[in-house]
């Protein structure tokens, strides 16, 4: 078994809207930022497991990611390995 | 001016609990995955804003984080610049 690190990236997707990036986005022209001209806001999860090897944890966070992480409907995500 | 597009991300400081990880964590040992031991959630920001030049933009970006995005107590922040 080798413990294995990664991260997954959520993020909505490019046709959704996002009003809490645009609240921030806002709030940043108040705040002495005009030059700003987009904010889109988004979560990620550290993830640390065991696994047989990589092949097996890709395909293991792929399905959590998949599942449990993210709003299909709505939502995209990547997976990427952290160095160990 | 230059259009630059970045993502900065914020995290707790290591020495921070996180527990909306850990009850992802709970969660995903109860629906099949128990392999995974540790999950520490952060966020991200995709910012686009105009710029004189790269270190310009970097100062600003670095500004934002730092005042507006993180809560210094007990978050760390990190600033990534996107291929445009």
């Amino acid at each position: 078994m080798e413990a294995v690190k990664a991260r997954v990236y959520v993020s909505f997707k490019p046709t959704v809207l996002d009003p809490q990036g645009q609240t921030i986005q806002r709030a940043l022209h108040g705040l002495g930022h005009p030059s700003v001209s987009g904010v889109r806001q988004g979560k990620f999860f550290e993830i640390e497991l065991k696994a047989a090897d990589r092949d097996d944890a890709a395909r293991e966070l792929d399905q959590i990611a998949r599942e449990v992480l993210t709003n299909p409907v709505i939502e995209d995500y990547r997976v990427e390995f952290l160095a160990t």
